[in-house]
């Protein structure tokens, strides 16, 4: 048997992960609606032989009421997800394309469709990352009078995935003969009106597109909280996710391949992906600079501002920057499952308010490794071969520098190891992922034709 | 001055406009869902310099109740079009992009974002075709009980175009400064949220991304209706219709190019463009045998079937297929307005029910013109030169060999005659088309910062 193998995704943010990326001389300062940049990236992570690039997605801007760091910030403007893997699937081949779409704000029947379409567009390379927004600032771009709950808003997510999957297999695999010949093209018999009724949505289908290429785009779920494990353990074939030591990352990983067996599935059939943001030099001292250079362009105010969430109520301009905050709060309830992360390391650690900004600024919380390729290969080796990881969203800090380095740098290291591909092994997404193709519901349940 | 020019566009309908294009050899039988059939036919249009491919679109399978006809028909299984084209625009340089996408059944925001997005993934080549979707087989796909009236659904479409272009301008042209030294981003100051409040929608805005290279896409309409025509003189750039003589096709220009004066708009700010479905031989004997091979095709399951709009409550399987309809319905109040030039052709030209079949199955309703690359021109120019058309939406009977045919052997016909572009004159489909980049509503009226 082929030893298991790292699963890799690129998690693509603009200019990079780090909040002051776009002031770094390697990153491309308009790469939000740059298609050149998205190209140039996607290009290098195929060469890297990565699974699947990623973008993240809030359907509205993120203005929390401090215009001046919001005027330094290089995340404003950006392209919608789908639209831009659709553009990047014409000049790629073998990488897979995550798009985040919202649960919340989003309608079931039309994004079942352009996730079907983006899969066809793709040849089967398509994966949706389920959010169900946990930004409190866009529930005012819907018509809605404020942001939903948890609690319902995953219960809808449970909902609009059972949805997306009944229109996507409106149509059976061998629904479409397309003899010209006799001339028939299809057999109406094969073809599935969902006729879905439930507590959040009334859909009734079929979907007007063949079933996509990987039968469902790969489930990917990116948050850590009870619910989002939860609906991670029911739905998700990825989960992507944020610790920052190999004892949290176990914990984790072991609850949530546990929550699997009452779904009826399998611990292989959920991927565990942490994100790792790997600073890389060819010395320690190299990555250590580069990292203390990123560091200095971060204006204080943008800083200050990563923490706005933890301390909304705060003037924080008046906080002495070198000196720890004047008191940590509770992580709220129903806030990002990261907050709790972030607060307990304040406290445990006693971080100055610049340090703790700085920590953020890294990558929002995620792992920040600062090393060699060799160095940073010792980490993700360590997590993936003690129950911490099946892999990583790996994170790079200035884009497109940083992938380039880890393409050239830590790829080769993960190679030479044996614990990534030397090619792609497979034609769609879900074959590279090792995942199965999930048979269509009427075909099994043989219920009848619209 | 230069000459006035033809605009042309490239309607694409997956195997083509005949209703039995899928059975003919020169079509890609699985096109609907074939991205390299797609990506052949855009770049023989770019080759042949149109100025944009266009697609139609419903968001729903269209099944009328006669499953044996519905077993036959090619078309439905197809891309959703903003993604189909994100895709194209990657591999071409120069031609625009025409997607179609329903007022009726789409959210604001998410549509103003994805046309926003493809805007800029084509660097100015996006267009949007406006539609309140006649077909009255989607709503439950919405979960409504009903498809909304003509009236209403023509008033929501007014108010949908102004809340999305007021989404378009949330950030003025000049609001980004990039600037790594400062660090200054962009200017607050420069965004903009709508803040719409009224009968159909509420949407607070602003969007996430920054103002399309063309401003706005450029705006279509397709209806011929009554308040199709009264939302194209508001609101859209270039109107495609359907007429099948001279004098029909020459009333129609007048009435729109009339009724611009009220909205403060001057005549060349909407371009009027008729279809045409042109079949081509080298010879007329040629053309005349492939018109009649196509026909050939039709199964007459699939000829009655064109005809169930018109006669919905009748079973059309016990007529005489070469005898004229037993009567002539009125057309339906609300319908799509192409019923009323078939039904008027019924009536004066006393078509038997195959004959009428035919003359629908070859482009719905549209201008076929049977006939040598100099007789195709000839007919294109006079409705051209005589107030009948600024330009024309090129049907192909099947595809992808009826475009390029038209491409090879019409349009250096039209260059020798001086009627057609030598080679593109601009970088945006804005620029191609002859039509102005709209100004930033909030850059004039000087309203408040987000």
């Amino acid at each position: 048997m082929s030893q298991r193998k790292l699963r890799l995704g690129a998690f693509i943010m603009a200019t990079g992960h780090h909040v002051a990326a776009w002031r770094h001389p390697g990153s491309q300062v308009d790469s939000g609606v740059n298609i050149d940049h998205y190209i140039e990236v996607a290009k290098t992570a195929e060469r890297g032989l990565f699974d699947q690039v990623f973008v993240a997605d809030t359907p509205g801007v993120g203005f929390h009421g401090d215009e001046e760091a919001f005027s330094r910030q290089g995340r404003v403007s950006y392209f919608e997800p789908v639209t831009l893997w659709a553009a990047l699937s014409a000049v790629t081949r073998h990488i897979g394309f995550v798009a985040t779409a919202s649960t919340t704000y989003e309608d079931p029947f039309l994004l079942a469709r352009k996730f079907a379409s983006l899969d066809h567009l793709s040849k089967g390379r398509a994966a949706w990352n389920v959010v169900t927004t946990s930004a409190d600032n866009v529930h005012g771009n819907f018509g809605l009078d404020r942001h939903p709950d948890p609690a319902s808003r995953y219960e809808q997510a449970h909902e609009f995935i059972d949805v997306a999957k009944g229109l996507w297999d409106s149509f059976e695999d061998d629904a479409f003969q397309r003899d010209p010949v006799s001339g028939k093209y299809f057999d109406p018999a094969k073809l599935h009106a969902l006729s879905h009724s439930g507590k959040y949505f009334k859909v009734a289908g079929p979907l007007n597109l063949e079933r996509p290429p990987q039968g469902y785009p790969v489930i990917v779920q990116a948050g850590s909280s009870e619910p989002g494990r939860e609906l991670a353990a029911a739905s998700a074939e990825a989960i992507f996710t944020a610790w920052t030591s190999l004892a949290e990352a176990q914990a984790f990983y072991r609850d949530v391949k546990g929550r699997l067996a009452k779904y009826g599935r399998r611990p292989e059939q959920l991927l565990v992906l942490p994100g790792i943001s790997p600073v890389i030099g060819r010395t320690q001292e190299e990555a250590e600079a580069k990292w203390a250079k990123l560091q200095s362009l971060i204006h204080p105010s943008v800083g200050l501002n990563t923490l706005h969430t933890f301390w909304p109520d705060e003037d924080l301009s008046t906080w002495d920057l070198d000196a720890p905050p004047p008191y940590i709060p509770e992580p709220p309830p129903g806030r990002n499952s990261r907050a709790h992360v972030v607060l307990e390391l304040a406290r445990r650690d006693r971080l100055t308010v610049r340090q703790l900004y700085e920590y953020l600024a890294g990558a929002r919380g995620h792992w920040v490794v600062v090393g060699t390729p060799q160095t940073i290969a010792d980490r993700m080796q360590e997590w993936f071969e003690n129950g911490a990881a099946d892999g990583f969203n790996v994170m790079p800090p200035v884009l497109p520098e940083s992938l380039e380095e880890f393409v050239d740098l830590v790829i080769p290291e993960l190679q030479r190891r044996g614990l990534f591909r030397t090619a792609y092994e497979g034609r769609t997404l879900r074959e590279n992922l090792g995942l199965e193709r999930p048979v269509n519901q009427f075909s099994v349940k043989g219920r009848k034709v619209a």
